[in-house]
């Protein structure tokens, strides 16, 4: 949830509704409960009797519908919508989606949650046989491949593009007649169905955000699975059988909001979990445990209650971070000017700290935390990991695409260790991650992806098969 | 912190710096770290070369210098920094501070946190004889006292201007021979002052934004001081013997950042403090202990210390929130759409829980948080609030101007927790809060201003004598 | 070049410049000199070694690229740009031009100024091979009938579509290697050659862009020709045979700017003729000769100098006419508020007027004028229409799409002057406007497009069949 | 009119209006009409029931008030309204006008069209006595003045002020209960009432703005006069005997629109009388006349009738003039890169031409237009300027404040004429302008100031004094 900190980011946010008066405006607050998913930009696409109408731009989704007029343009029974994450500055308002197509034959929209493996070599073949994309972005593919499907319902084509597509992907399609949620056959990336008082459906990358508009959970989508929502109600069809579940751990571990649920387990609980196990696995003498806020908050409360050491707040992160904000010049860094994260000297002076947080990239910030708590006065830090290292890139749908990235990709524990200038450094066991989180679905590793840790990908990696050796 | 939640509200921070080459610079960040002591807008004025330079403009620090050469522009070696609260939503870029004040006879600059409590007769004074005001704000008053004494030198104007303001204030001025800070003579408002290691001095609202700058700490102004910084170093001198620590005990319980210091006491102690302390004066059984995000969570995790009660984080706090937001429809409301605070459904659920929070203004939002646990199943609220009960307006620098806004000022506590639907409800003793802050000052209440709690007003009300009765 | 007070509107304006290092800032100067021909948008596309880069927005030029830094990242030698003309108020990002398309085997950017005739038909078909479209304007069209055709170069691919296209266009395409100008087998749409001093070449929609950025005119691109510019130099290729000249004879009487030539003829002169020959044909009594600004000043003082009678500043135009201007209320327009033109009371009082205007397209402007004429004292009021009463739709690139916008469609002259309540009312004959252009060309009308006055269309129309009998 | 191309530039403009449902609405449209006045920035404050409201920005009037919501807002039956000329790029909002003022005893509103000759001793007076000053305009200084007036009422106190400022002035003021409108002792600056079909009172810096709003001309604001509009109408004072007309022969020349009427001469008229009989005192065998757009076209087309030889449209003035345009480089100039003014050389080209001008300021603007024409192929450019040399600076109202800015101040006609390369060179005789406005009034220069000209300045200069000798 702390993505000034991190340098990893989740790649985005959907949400969608079915027949509700006032579908965009409700639309508008699911995103909101998922923007911790995607910051670059917002958009949303609402059906009108059959027609359908967009907005999108870059920016939080508070500054893209800052006007309520905006929302208000967005008539009819049905939305759907997208918070996108910035891979990099240069954002363009092209990628922003959903994506509205009109056609002579009806509209369509589109929204993507993942990251296909195969989506260049797709796209080379349908620009050789003259077709046009005008985004950068994995997502337009899908729907020049239902284009081009000789199928002959929507339905059909629909499913025969989503064979075609590989990796990790959850789709939100609006059509004049209906909206269609589908799931890759790893289930990488959470997906969770819902419905409203008033009998609505929506469909939503995380629990949280059905909470946030008062829907009560009816189940979350299967991998292979195509809901299919119209004014007959739902409908669960299936694209394929060759399913096997890979839940993204990173979304229990970091991404999720502590709120919700994926696969009925609770991602807060989960990481107090995780907590627990780090103490019993890594157990330290010292004076208090201090969580990087915001995400590791819930892992140290747990490292705390399990072993018995007063858990503290002796890190404050700045509420008012901003996207735009004055760097300090490498002078005043050196005079210890700091911004987003501060150190409670009253609470950390002369005292032998628990560090717990949830992931190291590069190390980089590991280190200036240890920096800023020995700055101010601790005489100990005993970094501790609520996960295995991160070793090998992820190609799904979370930003860690090369290994170069990845600082436990060639560095031993010790390194590491010296690197962050950390009194001792240890991270949760594989086990210990798959028993805190206790998916315990019949599949590889209980059903999560563990592909980053160990390199044991769950599928094919088709284009991506050279970054490996990156 | 959590400005969104409460409808309490703090009146603004100051910070000053002299002797840096990059004054405007430390001052941007330096404020930063004061942002929760107002959102409305922001303002730097420099001294370059004894030529005073100002920006100012309604929004968040982050957004008023937005461009790196508005700080630029700001030259200079010394600077004076304000951020202000919104007292109302018709902000007018004139009441934005530091105030410039261009003179035939040099310039100067002022800042100013604190409510004045003779302002208005004052006003009327000055304008009588000719006077013209441009702000609504009560800041301005001390130029005109300024300007309009016989005294000789500015020091001396300076003094006997400050002799006849009554009320909370911690006031920052630049001219372009120096930087002088004041501080009332019940030091209602924290002021400190550090150093940084270029030797330059810097002044403070709090101690977090020493910390932030990187100086280190050297004393809090005392009431009655006037400090004179300039090329020759820090002067300390007095405007009044007249003194007596009353400082607010609101900046302990709810105000100032947990990692600040006010007069050597570390504000998350403190809180952690109270809720040890709660927890003693008023134990109940249950199985987990929550705090509400963000101002609450040191007070919760002492409750849950020294009850032995799990910590948990069931409530969850958006943080993406906007100062632009769209509200939902009633009809949404009543559908259960909320934003902001979410309950986490997974933990609460068929839970007996204990919810600390640190004050009850008019008992809406309390009674909202209540409703979302219970929504989401919690079996038992215990509502237990770090402090005693709220039933005075303040005066000296907090919004709570009338009575009528505050709900203990009229119900009991047995009416207050029907209000709120709590399954039971207890606050803090006053005999405990000032234990657990500990000041142990040689004035009533060891040195505390406790008037919102038991109306015992440390000075004189001059214009506000008529509000009590309100 | 009056865009608020006609309801006449041009399509687009277009530029592309090879072989200079500052492309894309003569771009910007050249668009600059285009404004009047679009201002809903404009973008920039440059060819840096090879890689395309563009930024395009909705707004005018200069708000558009109101950062220099904008400008500079477009960086490379050579570059095309467009103005675009509002058809609606819905603007949309996704519409303005150029547009840029990234295909795994290079880099394109089109741009267009025209109106294609068969585009609902192309793009039917296209849509139906599984082609996807992503802007609502015909431009993008043309990509894909290139991107779709089976010969062997790009060059003889864009041949093939630009015979596949009908109706008025001027396009410029830029890839890698070189830039594209083609024009349309009648030449409706101006488009001319210049280079710099600097040997660079430039294509513009109007000489007056040549002239802006210091270019002497080589040469007017002809009909059914296409211009190849690349690192060799200047190419003049055809890709039919079958051509006419009908260049639009509204482009002389109103839409061009007064310093531009057309096919060698200047727009100011060649106004200026039509105000003579109107003197000649429709002479009348009066005191002075008034021209509504700013289009119809030179067709004015040709008038006055024909029949030797005064040429007047009867009215003035507010040049501080925003885009987004506050409308006064019924009552208000009814007290006499009006913004935009004024009359100079003090000089038409008690006068006959000579009203000189360009065109009547509703006749609720001129109705207006005359009005505010008579309401400022003038005695008699005569209209005199510089060109003959447009009577049939345009749709090679002029917004007049029904006859029922066109109150000479179904009124006669003494209608229509009832009607604007003028004293008398006449227009210039067809001949008398072909003579005071003076083309001379080898084709019906002397090579003029006279379509809107007499309904002899010279291509089939296609779509647009139907639209006639509206 | 141009503001682009000169350096000379006009203070302000100011519009009110009392006893209209809607008084902020027509003062929008009355200030709109008086933009060519001041660009910097506008402001608007309106009387509701007594209470003083405005709103003011930098920017023009357009986008300060672009939200139609802003003027509704400023509810009530009288308003005025102000336009600021820029001084200086580093605008600040705090100087942009109507001032408003809300005193204990009543709330203020004040606005100014002209300079004050002695207001920084004023200033420093009233500073030396306590007085605190927020802007740094001149127009602050009358609300001083009348706050430490010891007379008994607003009109006395506001009478007595008025003799204390000295200048040009032509003040507005709003109180609760009636609006006045007081002009200088010479009547530097224009200030008309008229009245509104509705009855509404309206005061305006100049006619075009009365007829803008519909209201008809009433009759000057005398030298010495104060108007007092209340609820009982409008009444007639004057503060001063000793009075003498020198209206501002600027004003006729270049500054007011040419629809306005001053004085009873209308300003177009008065422009191509100066035209004409420049064609008298130095005619110029030649093929035609060109105007420079848009300020000298009128005199341009008095020289063309007198002279018999053809007006013709030989420079374009391109209408898109934004306030940030991006500059074109060093190099690109000297490419012919140009903007804003374009020769048409279809017209110019091989012919002599006579340019009129109404003023040369520096020399630089007519020299860069001789040689645009000589580019385009004039072969001969005879300069005539419809008014007499510049040479002495204008503190009345008028932005050349030194006689170093004035190329006629140190250069014979013969240099000027070499420096800017035209074949020849003349300007209008002193009496030849007196003769061509024709005021007659009983004062020198039958009652026109004509100090830029010939340095006898009809004031004092107090402060001033000095700058003569620059």
């Amino acid at each position: 949830m702390s993505y000034e900190v991190k340098s990893l980011n989740e790649e985005c946010g959907v949400f969608g509704i079915w027949g509700h008066t006032e579908a965009s405006k409700v639309t508008y607050f699911g995103l909101h409960a998922l923007q911790h998913r995607g910051q670059e930009g917002a958009g949303i696409v609402s059906n009108d009797e059959g027609i359908l109408k967009g907005y999108r731009n870059l920016g939080l989704l508070t500054d893209v519908f800052s006007s309520s007029e905006t929302l208000t343009n967005l008539s009819g029974r049905a939305a759907i919508g997208h918070v996108r994450y910035a891979t990099s500055g240069t954002g363009e308002v092209n990628n922003i989606q959903p994506f509205l197509f009109k056609f002579f034959d009806g509209d369509f929209a589109l929204a993507h949650n993942g990251n296909l493996i195969n989506a260049k070599t797709l796209r080379h073949e349908v620009e050789s046989e003259g077709g046009i994309f005008h985004s950068n972005s994995d997502t337009e593919i899908l729907m020049h491949l239902i284009r081009r499907s000789e199928k002959e319902t929507f339905k059909e084509k629909l499913k025969e593009a989503l064979t075609q597509v590989k990796g990790g992907f959850a789709y939100l399609l609006l059509t004049a007649d209906g909206m269609y949620a589908a799931l890759d056959p790893n289930a990488f990336r959470p997906l969770a169905i819902g419905q409203m008082k008033s009998g609505a459906y929506v469909v939503a990358s995380e629990t949280c955000a059905l909470d946030t508009v008062g829907a009560h959970f009816l189940r979350d989508v299967l991998p292979g699975e195509l809901i299919v929502i119209n004014d007959d109600g739902m409908k669960i069809e299936t694209y394929t059988e060759e399913t096997q579940y890979s839940i993204c751990a990173m979304e229990y571990i970091y991404f999720a909001r502590p709120d919700s649920n994926i696969k009925g387990v609770n991602v807060h609980s989960a990481r107090k979990n995780m907590g627990k196990k780090l103490a019993e696995e890594h157990p330290v003498v010292a004076d208090m445990v201090i969580g990087v806020p915001n995400s590791s908050l819930s892992a140290a409360s747990g490292f705390a209650e399990e072993s018995g050491i007063p858990y503290e707040m002796g890190l404050v992160k700045n509420q008012y971070v901003a996207r735009t904000f004055i760097q300090p010049t490498q002078e005043l860094r050196e005079e210890g000017v700091r911004m987003k994260l501060s150190a409670v000297r009253g609470v950390v002076k002369d005292k032998r700290i628990i560090l717990v947080d949830d992931s190291i990239v590069r190390g980089t910030t590991c280190r200036r935390i240890v920096k800023l708590l020995k700055d101010a006065g601790a005489k100990e830090v005993h970094v501790r990991i609520s996960a295995p290292p991160l070793k090998y890139p992820c190609f799904y749908g979370i930003d860690i695409q090369t290994k170069k990235e990845l600082i436990a990709a060639t560095l031993s524990n010790e390194e590491i260790r010296e690197q962050i200038e950390a009194t001792s450094l240890e991270f949760l066991s594989e086990e210990g991650l798959i028993q805190s989180i206790g998916l315990n679905l019949d599949a590889p590793y209980s059903g999560l992806c563990m592909a980053y840790f160990n390199g044991d990908y769950p599928t094919e990696l088709y284009d991506y098969q050279q970054n490996l050796s990156n």
